[in-house]
């Protein structure tokens, strides 16, 4: 496999998985680790979408735990070309497919109603007038509402999920009150929440969401939180067993 | 102290502060403790009020911690007397007054604007056809929304708080898409969420919430959360502390 400038291969899961990396558009990070670990796809679920799917890190950690089609949605086209290599690397170009779109025409290509699984780490970061943005375009684009927002991408999620079908997210606890909102306004009943922090004794830095399509909003579970780190550069036990797979 | 039937008196707090009981309608339980332990006083609140008073043990543990007027509203004449009676005991009765009235009509009782802290540990649960509410009307009205509801309280506190004063509640995590929606749409921006689990492993049951008149609902803090029992009947370091004040 030929690596572009400044691209890399990270190896994953025990060296097992190899993701094509690159710091100058993007790299996946422990948020997609995280989100790929907690989300739960029924054996019997035959079409997964990961939104905003950036490099595939996410789908490509989803290809252990489901034999489902997966499909990568990403309006940005180094990074879908990238996902689509990383997709070669770990012969899983039958499972995967890349649509290099934009999520608003997800219609176009995915049917309503037909999906068992979405999978989404979205852009964190409202557009404001004050927010500062990364100067690197494609990086301000993934971390940053630019080219889609929450509202959209759930209200699409919505339109791809059968009823019953779930929805996975990983976003920030500062923005909760828009998220369940927007949520709760798509009929996406949210079923879990897990607050992820980075030490014992630090605010939430990450929030994992399940939502299930038609359900009640009421009854929400928060679990125990996750906690990332022992101490300073020391995993926790349950954060290393995350990593390792 | 003259009691009443089924009536005892609790005390908390290295047994220096009573509190009048009564399992027949209301007791005080870890709620209450943990509601006036996070809410923070300034030392220039000069008014707090506490909504849902109920016997009255907030209030009366919120006096260790400020100098202010303390107004307790509680509907029910049975438990504001309780309240009344616990104030005596506690030689508060010049700084707690006790309100036995209707939330809704607290605006005849007290100014706009005028207050600097709320705290509310409100009825839990919906009235739905298939709620279960306790045979006991008085500790159904304490747990369910039968003489009123969150919306109610949250528009009520947003009228008496002054422009920067603090709400601070507890609530059931079921409700967050509810609790938070409410808060927004009156104007009390979310400031920490607690997140209070009974072990390690066990989903929240409680999460403490303090809120700001006027703040914007974006920059929620999700703080560490509170487990109260290190093992079956061990209270953590944490909640000893709390308990014993």
């Amino acid at each position: 496999m030929d690596l572009k400038e400044n691209e890399r291969i990270d190896y994953i899961f025990d060296q097992k998985m190899p993701i094509i990396q690159s710091e100058e558009v993007f790299s996946f990070s422990l948020d997609a680790v995280i989100l790929a670990y907690y989300t739960r796809i029924s054996s019997r679920a035959k079409v997964v979408v990961d939104l905003c799917a950036g490099n595939g890190a996410v789908a490509t950690f989803l290809t252990r735990k489901t034999k489902a089609k997966i499909y990568e949605i990403e309006i940005q086209e180094q990074l879908a070309e990238m996902a689509q290599r990383t997709a070669i690397l770990n012969q899983a170009e039958d499972q995967i497919n890349i649509l290099n779109i934009d999520l608003k025409d997800s219609l176009k290509y995915l049917k309503h109603d037909s999906v068992d699984v979405i999978c989404c780490n979205p852009p964190y970061f409202k557009v404001t007038p004050s927010s500062q943005q990364n100067p690197n375009q494609t990086l301000a684009i993934a971390r940053h509402e630019i080219k889609t927002n929450l509202d959209e991408i759930v209200h699409v999620s919505m339109q791809l999920l059968k009823s019953g079908g779930r929805a996975f997210f990983i976003h920030r606890p500062e923005r909760l009150t828009d998220i369940l909102a927007v949520f709760d306004q798509y009929n996406l009943g949210i079923n879990r929440l897990k607050f992820i922090h980075s030490f014992k004794d630090a605010n939430s830095k990450m929030v994992f969401i399940e939502a299930i399509k038609g359900k009640s909003s009421e009854g929400i579970k928060v679990e125990p939180p996750l906690y990332i780190f022992e101490k300073e550069d020391v995993y926790t036990n349950e954060m290393s067993q995350i990593i390792h797979g």
